[in-house]
């Protein structure tokens, strides 16, 4: 077996989510890379706060994470009262999609799980956890899809940017914007992997480079602010990020600084690739300034491991996502296909699909 | 007395660089904002290590620090050899020369205490001192200049972002960019004053924060992933940025980040406006294609506060500064007058005057 089918294999184990003994285990994203730890919760406030507070992060990984906690919420509210649990389930529903408001695919995810529960009748576990599986492994499926349609844009000898973390640790598993990374990398596409380190959360530098080294993918990490410099020697031919929304116009949400690679990336002839599967696209925003953006506490910037870091009674402004318009991106890569120069057409006819 | 007034006179207790007893103090920046600690040098070979580790930074006051080290070099040298001391000293220049490479005012300000030596007879130190305070002095004012030349630009109501730390920290005191925006605060004119971060080494955080909070100029720190968004929604009117050198043409070199700052100002159709005293810009390089840029060390980005942050075996591609070019340019601010539009004609014309 060569390294590289090695390296397949080793993919398989970063697993942020896993169901197992009638709970959910998450990979504490927030202790990465220095501590692997798995937390186990059984009550749908400890998934909600779990979101929230980061142990799991990525638009496709809380989804699936809701998914879960909707079957965790189910068990209880069912056993608490076989007559009335689909109406105390409500709550749950709400409680968990207040978690986090910029990433769609956790609506979407709980909009999945409503439609079945409406549906059934009896005890629902079984069923609710067979769905919540199957959207976790459609993720996975998804993404192993993006990355062979992704990878077929980049040419030989490519350097490659990326930002945040699109991967296996923001899935089911695998990556959406890491999917393309590690399928080019497995076709020996790529000379460079480049990491921008992501402020304030360090998602790079803490998951992206973690992760892209379990495989063997060597990767070099840039401040943001390194960035335009790095395009401008030469060394990136593709910026290559994930999605938190895609509007019904292509417009893309992604953690903040996806918008400032974006223009430095058009400035110096760089090409955009947005891969995201079609569970990111919310069709009921016509365009990306109708996305809520998240704003975290001022702490992530004025603080560095718990330690003040900035002069006390200094502000920050903290918005953790941002908007790249459609015209700043190439192509955008679904489970679906592919769409170079998104438009609004474009988009609705893929949906159709 | 106003509130304005005092601000003022509190400006100019902000003294990064001090003589005092026959010997230089100097503030350390690796410790603010969290201590205000001055360390005291007399040896050359201290005064060489403080530029190069980052005691003291920023291109005029490392200009200014190099004098005041020729000064200790003389003394010591004139002590050791009356005869012979003009010989001995040069390899003090080159040690002070080698600490750092991109700033031009460190070369500047050796080939100005040079030609002194060249000229002068018996024991030089007074002659010596008289000259690097001139030169300490001569920056003071030429800032305070830019100051009023470069606020002049600023509408009334306007929020400015700068990047880095180009202030009283940066230079004899006061500051090139944020002299600009202290002259533009005084003058009411300023809504807001936004910060970058400015990752590895947090000067915008750590300095700049600090600086203006002194001066009771509020400030709000933005990730450099954040500038983009925060251009977008329409917050800022000018970008103000020192320079470590201008080439001829009116390429700048300044902290990494710069250029990519710049370019998402252009994008969102924001002003750059770059502040820097004549001993920045250095006539002998066409062009910034030619500017040494400093890389330092990986552990800048893969530590935070001593600690390993990022996955082990991460690399890190770390350059300190940038060039952005010329077109991106507005106007250069300097204390022989500002430049719009700069090309090497007006360079030229600006140098000749």
């Amino acid at each position: 077996m060569s390294l590289k089918n090695d390296m397949h294999d080793l993919v398989e184990t970063i697993r942020p989510i896993i169901w197992r003994d009638d709970a959910l285990q998450l990979l504490d994203q927030r202790r990465l890379p220095t501590q692997t730890e798995y937390i186990t919760l059984t009550t749908v406030a400890s998934v909600a706060d779990a979101i929230r507070d980061m142990v799991v992060r990525g638009a496709p990984a809380i989804g699936i994470t809701a998914a879960y906690g909707i079957v965790i919420a189910a068990q209880q509210r069912y056993a608490d009262s076989a007559s009335n649990w689909k109406e105390k389930i409500q709550q749950d529903f709400d409680l968990l999609a207040a978690a986090r408001p910029t990433a769609v695919n956790l609506f979407w995810a709980i909009t999945q799980m409503k439609g079945l529960i409406d549906q059934l009748e009896g005890d629902p576990v079984k069923l609710l956890l067979a769905a919540a599986r199957q959207i976790h492994d459609d993720d996975i499926r998804a993404n192993k899809t993006m990355g062979e349609l992704g990878a077929g844009f980049i040419q030989a000898g490519s350097g490659v940017l990326t930002h945040c973390n699109a991967g296996a640790l923001a899935t089911g598993g695998y990556g959406t914007a890491l999917g393309v990374i590690r399928s080019a990398w497995q076709h020996d596409k790529l000379s460079n992997v480049y990491a921008g380190e992501t402020r304030p959360w360090l998602q790079g530098a803490r998951l992206t480079a973690w992760e892209l080294l379990q495989d063997h993918i060597p990767v070099t990490l840039v401040a943001e602010g390194a960035v335009s410099a790095l395009m401008g020697k030469g060394g990136v031919q593709w910026l290559v990020v994930g999605s938190d929304r895609i509007a019904a116009n292509g417009d893309v949400a992604n953690k903040v600084g996806t918008l400032a690679a974006a223009v430095q990336a058009k400035y110096h002839g760089i090409k955009v690739m947005v891969v995201a599967p079609t569970s990111t696209i919310d069709m009921s925003i016509a365009d990306g300034a109708s996305i809520p953006i998240e704003h975290r506490g001022s702490d992530e910037l004025l603080q560095l491991s718990g330690h003040r870091m900035a002069a006390e009674g200094a502000l920050a402004w903290n918005p953790v996502f941002d908007v790249t318009p459609a015209k700043l991106i190439d192509v955008i890569v679904t489970e679906k296909g592919v769409i170079e120069a998104p438009d609004s057409v474009k988009i609705a006819c893929l949906m159709r699909c």
